[in-house]
Parts: C-alpha cells; structure tokens; sequence
C-alpha cells in the first residue's frame, strides 16, 4: 500500500482528506510485483461513487477512515513489466480492470467473482484509486487497446462494464424487446449494451426530459416521461407498453425506486426478467406476487461486473457501442482542474462523464 | 361443458352455486372427444382454493359467476376411451393434471405452458372440476399409476406438482442447502421435493410451532419459529442461518408476506436464490437493494406446473416421497360427508390434506 | 388430406409421380378447420430435399409411396379463415412454417418441438406440400409480414429458420467467433444469422472457390479453401486458426464429412462447442477424444426449428439480415418452368435459392 | 520444487527414475509459503494413469522427463499453516485436490479452471505427486474431512470427482435414466454419483462380466454384457434399450471405443446427451449423423474436475455414497509395499482401487 507524500512530483495523485478536501499531492508507489505492471495513467473518469466519497466519505458500507487516492475508471500505457509478466509489452496502451479478487473462494472458483467477499479494488475504501500519474497494477486486469480505441475510451471500459453485466446476466438477444427506468449513466451503458446485444427495440423512460432527449439522441427508439408519483403509475405503464408495442421482455430497473420497481413489475411480459443495476433504495414497496409468483416474471441483480474488458473493447473497436458522446467534459490535472471537475460533476445537469486527461 | 342435473345418479358432482353453498346434484358429463378419457373418479382431494372459492366465490381476478363443480386434486380409473387414444386402456388406474392449455401460444410452443394466458384448468372457473363420480379429460393429461401407487396418492400428485414445478425453477440439487419459510402445504411438498432433490440440509421456519413440528417429524433438519413481527427479523435471520449451520443457498417463500420475504432476502448468501411460491400478499415492503442489486440473490416465481406428473408419480412409486402422511383427514360423497370435509379443510389446525373417497 | 384431380383450375400443384416425374396436376384441397386459414401461395422456393425426392422418391428413411404434392418453403397471402382463428385476416401476407407437431409428445409439451415423433411436415412424405396455387394450414403456423418484407422473404423464412436455429443452440452472442466449415445454402444463412446474433468475426471454408466468394461478398471475414483430403487436415486447421486470429469458440458443421468434423474437432478452442447442421454422411472418423475428452469441445445438434418465423421475419424487417442475394433464379408455375426450375436447382453451380412466383 | 535426496528419512516418497523403476528415497520439500500448507500424508491411492507413469513414462502429451514423486490421490493432516492461512487448523484432516490452477487466464476467471493452459497437478510431470510422507500444498486446496468421514475416504475424492464432475455437466437429477458404458473405476465412481444425484434408472455395460456383477452388487439396475465387436451392435443396443425399459436419457461413454461411441449413438434418445468421460481412443468411427444431426442428441466431454471436494465429502458423509468397497487392496510405504501395490493395481482383475496407508 502506498502512502501520502515522498513521491515526488513524479508521482502526484488526488487525495481525499476529508468531506469536500480532495487535495493533488504526491504519492509514492507499492513496489511491483513480479505479476505486476506500471501504467502511466492518461485518462481517468469521475464515477458516481467517486463523488458520493467526496461528500460523505462513505458508501453503504464502505468508510474512508485514512487519506485515499480516488479513482477507478483508467486506462494509460504500460511504463514497467514485473518479472513473470508475459503477456504486455512497455508502450502497450491498456484499459484497466480495477477489482483484484481473492482467486481462492468459493465465488472466485466457480466465475462469479464480482461476488468474492475479499476484492480489493482501486479507490474502494481502504484501497487507493488510480486518479494519479501512476499505477502499479496486476497486469491480468490490464486490457491492450487496439489502435483505433483512444485512451478515453479505455477509461470507459468501467462503466460500460456495468452495461455489460446486466445484459450478460438479462441473456438480452436479438428476440428481447428491452425496457429501461432511468437514463443516467448506467441506464445509457445498458442501453447501448442491449442494442449491441442484438435488442430489437428499446423503450427507456425517465422523470427528466433532458435525459430522455439525450437517451432517443444516442439510440433509444422511444422513450416516456414518467412521475415520481406512484399514484400515476396504471397510466404510465400503458404508456410505456404502448410505446413498446409489443411484449417488454426484459426491463432494467436502473434507479432503484419504489417507483421505478413497480413500473419494471407491471411493465414486464409474463415469464419476462427484471434486473436491478446500480445501488438504489434498498426498502422498497412493489406489487411483488402478481408478477413475480403469478406470471413468473424473474428479478435478477448485476452487481459489478467480471470478464467485461475484453468484450467492452471489441464493442467500441468494432463501433458496435460509441462511447464517445457520453464524455462531456474534460479537464487536466492540476488541483484547481480538480475541483472544478468533481464541481461539473456532482452538478448533473448535461454532464455524463467527466474526463481528466493526465 | 356440461350442465346441472339431467345425469342422473350415475354422475353425482359437488356444485358451488353460492357462498358457503355447495350441493351434490346430478351433472351430465360432455361429450367424449376423440382425443379424450372418461374417467371413474376415486379419490378427490381438497385444495386451500377450493376452500376459499367456497367462502368468496372468487380467488384474485377468477370470478365464480355460474355454478360450478369444484376440485381438481384427483384420480380415477378409466371407463371409456377417445377414439384416437392409444396410449391409456380401460381399467387404467390414472392421476390427472388439471389444465389444458392451448397448444398454440408462445408459452406453449417454448414448454412454459403453466404461462398459457387460455389455460381451461378444472374447478378454476368458468371450467367445471372433478369432485364428482365420472369426469372427460384429454387422454395426454392422464398419467397411469404403478400398482405400488394407490389411488389417493395419485390425487396428490397435483399439490406435490407445486414443489416440484418450485424445486426444478431453482435447481435443487445435492449441493443446495434450502430454507423454506412457511411449513403449510406448499412448504412440505416442497420440502418433500427438495429432500428428493438432493439438498443435504433443509431448515424451515414458521409462525405455528404446531406446524413446525409436523415439517420436523416429516424430514426438515431444523425448524426455527419465527414472529409476525418485522422487527424481530435480524434475530430470527440470525437463528436460522445459525440453525442451517452453513450458506443457505435457496429460500422458497411458500407464505408471501413483506416478513417472510424480508427474510428470505437478508438470510439468503450472495449469488443464491429465492423463489416465490403461492399466492400471497401482492404488496410487499421489502429489503431489496442489499440482497438483489448489491449480492446477485435472484428471486424466482414458480407458477402452477408443467410436466410434472410422470416426475410426482415416479418419486412417489421409488419411495424418494411418501405423501400419504399428508393425507390427514377421508370422507365419502354424500351431502353431508362435503360439508362437514370443507369444514374440516378449512378449519386448518391439524388437517393438512382432506381426501374424498369415492 | 387432399387428393390428385378433382381441385379444378383454381388450385393447381406439382405432384411428385416418380423418379424424375414431376407434374402440375389439379389438386383437391382439404376442407378448411376451426383453427385452419387457406393460403394463396405467392411464393415457394426449392429445397435441396425437395431435388433428392425427385432424384430418388426417399430422403433417409422417409418415402414417398404415393403421388405427393412437392415443396415447403412458402409464403402467400390470406383467403379464408377457419371458424375460430382471430389472430389473422383475410389479405394478410403470411409466411408459412410448415411443421405441424402432435402437441402432446414430451418434446411438445417441453418446448422442443421440432423433435417430435408425429411431425407432419409440408412436402415431408406422406403429407402434401405448397407448390400449389393454394394450401390449408393451421393459423398458428402463418406468420404475419410487416409491409417491407416481401413473399419471396416471407418463403426464406424456413432456410433461415435452420440458421436461426443452429446459432441458438450454439448460443451465439458478441462474445462468439464463428467458424463456418461449408459454405452452401445452409452455411450461408447459418452466417448470416451468426453475424445477426452479434459474432464479431466470422471465417468460413469450403472446397469451392466460387462459394467461398460468394460467402466473402455476403459478409464472411475471411474464408479459407480447403480440400476434401484429410491429409491436408493438420495444415488447414492451421490456415484457418491464422485467418481467424484468435479463439474459435463455435464451429458449424455445415458438410457433414469426416473430413470436416475432423477439422471442427481440431480447431475449436478447449471449451468450445461444434455444431452439426444438415444431414450429411452418417458413419465418420474423427478424432473425438481429443477433442471432446481431453478439452471439453462439446459436439451438439441442430435438427430442423423451432418458434423461428418471428425472430426470422424481424430480422429481415429491420435489415439486420438481407436474404434477397440468395434467390438467383426465379420460375413462373407452368409445367415447362417447374421442371427447368428443379433442373437449375439440381445442377448448383451459381445457383442458391431458386423461387418460385405463382 | 522440491530434490531427490536431502530429505532425511523425515520425508520418504516414492520416485519415478525410469520405466518400472519406483525408488522410495527421501525427498526434500519445497518451502512453505504464506497460503501454503504441510500435510502428513496418511493415505494414498494408485490411480491408472500412476501406474501408465510406471510402465511408459509418458501420458498423452506428458512426458517424464526427471525423477518425479508419483501419486496425486491422497488425504493427510495438516502439521504446520503458511503465515496467511486462516482457514485450516494443525491437526485438521484433509483431502488434497491436486491441480493448482493460474487463477489469471480466461478459464480460470470464468469458473471452468479444469481447462486451464497452465495447470500444475500433484504428479503431473514435471510436478511431483503425493506419494510421499509429508506435501506441501496451497491451503485453498485442502478440504477439512468431518468425524465420520475417514482418510481413505479423503483420498477416495479425487476419483469420485471425476464421477461428480461428468454427472454435473451431464445435468444428472431425479428425472435422468442413465446408461453408463464401461465398469472400471470411472464408470463405477460415475454410477455412484448419478445415483446419489437421483437417477432413478442405471444400467451399466461392459465386456468383462465379472465388472459387471460388482457394479451390479454396487448399486446398477440393470447390467448388460456386451461383446468388442461392432458387428453385436444392433442386438446389444436392443438388449440394453430393454434393460432400461424406457428411454435412456444420458449415456457416459466411460470405455472410449468406437463400439462404445456406436452404443451411446444409438443407445441414446433423441434429445439425450452422451458424456464421454477419459482418454480412450482418439480416433473413432461412429454413426454421428443419425444421432446429433437428427435427433439433437449431444455429445458433452468431462475433463478432469472443479470445485468438486466439498461436494464430494458432503456425499460420503451424508451416506449417499460408499466409496469403501472401492477399496480392495491396501498396503504400507516400504520398497517392496510400494512395488507390489503397484503390480496389484497393474494386474487389474479384482483390484479396484490399490490405497497405501502412511
């Protein structure tokens, strides 16, 4: 584990001291392991989370108690190999995987180790992130880019990855009309990943009509503007089935709302599938058994992601999923350059995702 | 369909013409079609919908408008055949599945035709049903008992469809640790199935310590009794999974109540399953987020069943499931003997199954 | 069933009298059922089975003892309703599936229809075919066309379905490298639907160089020539791996020779699968253990289709596949023109799909 | 690793120096490291491919290239923990799974580490076995054995797995009829399994009638003797079609002859799988078409094993399966225990499974 300060200004990473104190200062590395890589970071995302830490110092059960680099949405080039690293080359242009698994328990044994109790991950508290000019990382977690996926779009790789799972786990395919509650940033990655899985008709509704506009922009056939009433909801769900016109056989609840759950229950064709991506509400009350035990409609959840870099990359290589719209805002790194970019980004409004290129 | 009266004493029926009100009169049996069996019905038994058409003349959006033969859990001999059937002879002793379903649907066509929106299923109204001397059913849904089955046996095959159709949606097997919440009917025939499944451990917990009992001397490893009350729930979660002694992998909700499947939710390890099985309450006000969105626990429904007599017959006729311990309650078919049978039934208390001889 | 004669000059059709005896004869049709819609044929494309009938009057252990009416790739437009069809209307343009199945087999009732035992099929000994000015055909087995998809699309609904069918077994996504080994009718729509379901890289091989174009100019990323000699074999499969570039994770067996399950077995990546498509030679010698054994390379089946017309018709519809390219040659309905029709058919060459237009 | 020699008589094991030349000298062990474990090795079993080590030197592509410790079937107690092990005690009785996987390539990750490129397994050339008084061995693959299950027991894991292995992928539960070819030590250890996942029918087949009264004696249904010669086939597929009574659901092709492959082909019902278990032949004619082409039945391989120990020791305990009369000769650890048992377990005859004790 590295530590504050002693670095140099070789190394200089984003340091979160405290509620709203993210200070630039340097950071001296981890020693590199012998499957280990050194990556000179280029292009580092503002996640959610990333500024949920800066305003609370927590999520759900995870507690910044020491100084931590944040960060976890990065790719850069390849500086220095550890000795058994076969597989990257220095200059290697990678995009990073930032959750290192136990590889011993039961979850890690049997290919569901987004699930291992024991992950480790860049910018989970304790662990520090990757908002720095250096990472030292194992190298099976860093990702080659092609040459025509950009250094930013390998920073993309995190929350497309999101996308990635949840149609993974929903088997969305070219037979699944797909239905999605909520257009921020997870709900786009999926509804990219579900029209590059083969969807043929996808409906998102939404509470803001500016994500909506956004969301039709980047490739929704059809979108509805939804209360956060539930006392609309009959109305909303003929709406939104209309607008389907056909079964809805998957819904992504992406919000995580009383609300949004009972729009996915009432919405989703008998035998059709429901999955809950990303950290909503967690007491809910839902019309649960005329759905899920009268018609066997099925709720799955996504939970991180595993195995995603290698596809999310064919995905924008192949420019089946274009990544690049959702960047909005880029900024360098200086400590002004940072405020001001977790700023842009705690502030919503049009901005997705929030770049630094370093 | 066939009408009241003008049978004769040779088909005698248990009409349901109003609330609390149900009389043995004569019933004319419809025609023969050639794909069909007439069947001498032996052994009828009563289900908790039967009991609870009796007291409202309806269950969720089934409607009892006009009157109707009820029951559905049955068996018989075989009197008289189709003339395209092939498969059965007279004097075949048979269990019968109650629903006929279109055959034409996409749910039919995929082999999920519990999902059949046309399903005609006897004693679901308008569809007369089988507690009556003589009934005409599709020969294919007439599944001929081994001479080590007995009739009434047969006749449970129908409840015991509901674990299965419950135990195959989540996969039982040797390495799934199951716990069942409710120890009513649904909860021991799928605690029966689940048994013959495979699961190594299977603990059950209920509000009645009467009941838990019963499920204790009928084969569960552990019963823990639990309250009504929400806000024990951390302490009875933390009693069960101290009373399954390892991860439980699958929780049957066989109650449906916002208790029940809170517990199911926090008891349940991450990447397991729930599964939803019965009719209860629809509004529920639950933990969802922690366990679905944050630790993979997928909740599944498993509605009626499908294809699950050959499955009930063999489990019965190899010994894996002895229903016969079920069977609580017998009665003949007179006027009096109906009455005083769905007293009993619905009274609950000790009976469990209550079973017409006739 | 219908008989030879008798149908007037409304309903004409080819009837299969003997080796090489083709004729358009009049053609009584069967009276109209409750759930049956008449069908004006529109368009009926040739089968390379509909050739081997009137090569040989067998296919396997299917023969043809009675005059037959030849043909079962079909699309028309709708005359009449049976009583009780409501899904379809007079004037809809309709593909036509031309299985009818028992409905009350395992394999029905379990959703894989298309292995059961009772199939009557269109053109399949002893039941009649399409190549008729009209046909009777059960509702449910008629396919509603969207405006922009023609009859001629409509007809190559049922060489798609075998594609369809193929990669749903194999289960192909964005995830899936395809190799294809014959690259006639079936390897052709078997490409096609792999690229629909999401394969980034599709290598295809064959022995003919001019379908090996064709292939290329219709959406294969590479081909390979291969020849018929297994001494070629280890050589070939090392072409084909470089042409790929990296893993093939599905090879369909579109041949059926030793020769090409033979480099199926070799050059499918370790946990990979294979996929039999088409009838083909039944007796082989393959290296199975190797393969099989030693690196769980799974062998699995493809046998006619099932529920296919809907995904077949939407994938036309929304451009996701283009069938047009294939119909190379197209037949009016006189006597003269069907048995040129079934000479070009025979001879191959350039020739893939020949149509009719009646 | 650890040298021949230098051990001191602490750690004797027994050395593979050449063709039928098994030394037991003293050998030095590797060091501990932090997630490592020293197991005193107590009991040890003779498995074929130790014995084809002995008498070739070589093992399809594996080739004893130095002197190498024999043996991989073992169980012991642990003596002393690596820094980080927390989940074993000194003293705690453990079964040894042998194979240490990469834990970073794309099997690993996705849960089917059996395939893993890089695998090192106890006796694996050039990894040496378990022969031997004291391992060394990572501690995630040391499974801690409950009171009533003893060490031989412990070491018998390591062949049932590979029953447990076969019977998952061939989804063995209460509705599969199995048919298993072969009654060595892998079809016996696969009956054992099948049945304690439920099949409710086994019948075996062998050519050797003395194999087959023991797996009758065992646990079979039904045991059918057949001949090596192809020309019996369509006799033995009725003989053995009759043995089962209905349809033969899976097949394991635990032989790997082309007649055994013929069998399963043609044994097997359509919509069935055939699991082909060990190395037998490579090449093989077989009528393929007939079956995979036309009716769907597949062919699925079983190699080696994953996450099978806990499931294997819950099976011994629990009473679902006696590996005790597996265990027909015992032995001790000196020079000439250690040849003979070897010469026993060569002979074949009524030696199934030859175990040291140390």
């Amino acid at each position: 584990m590295g530590e504050v300060g002693d670095g140099g200004e070789e190394n200089m990473a984003a340091w979160l001291l405290g509620i709203n104190n993210l200070k630039v200062l340097p950071y001296k590395l981890p020693p590199l392991g012998p499957n280990d890589v050194r990556v000179r970071m280029k292009a580092v995302g503002i996640c959610g989370t990333d500024v949920h830490y800066l305003k609370t110092m927590r999520m759900t059960h995870y507690v910044v108690k020491e100084p931590m680099v944040i960060g976890h949405e990065c790719a850069g080039i390849i500086e220095e190999l550890g000795s058994e690293v076969k597989s990257l080359a220095v200059g290697d242009r990678v995009a990073v995987e930032p959750g290192m698994t136990c590889g011993r328990c039961k979850y890690c044994k049997a290919g569901r180790y987004n699930l291992c109790d024991d992950t480790k991950s860049l910018g989970l508290p304790p662990i520090h992130g990757s908002l720095a000019n250096q990472l030292v990382h194992p190298a099976d977690l860093c990702f080659k880019l092609p040459d025509n996926v950009n250094l930013e779009e390998g920073a993309m790789c995190e929350p497309l990855s999101v996308g990635v799972h949840a149609c993974r786990r929903a088997n969305i395919n070219p037979e699944t009309n797909v239905l999605i509650v909520g257009a921020g940033t997870i709900g786009l990655v999926t509804m990219f990943t579900a029209r590059a899985f083969g969807s043929p008709r996808i409906v998102i509704a939404d509470v803001d009509e500016q994500r909506l506009l956004i969301a039709k922009s980047l490739g929704a056939d059809e979108f509805v503007k939804v209360s956060p009433s539930i006392e609309d909801l009959d109305q909303e769900v003929e709406h939104i089935k209309k607008a389907m016109g056909s079964d809805i056989d998957v819904t992504f609840d992406c919000a995580g709302f009383s609300k949004t759950m009972s729009t996915a229950l009432n919405a989703t064709r008998t035998g059709g599938k429901i999955c809950l991506v990303g950290m909503g509400h967690n007491e809910m009350t839902i019309p649960l058994t005329s759905a899920v035990a009268a018609r066997e409609v099925d709720i799955i959840g996504a939970f991180r992601y595993k195995e995603t870099w290698p596809l999310c990359i064919e995905l924008i290589r192949s420019g089946k999923i274009d990544v690049k719209p959702l960047i909005t805002h880029r900024f360098g790194f200086s400590q002004e350059e940072v405020e001001e970019a977790f700023e842009v980004s705690a502030r919503g409004g049009k901005a997705i995702k929030v770049m630094f290129n370093l």
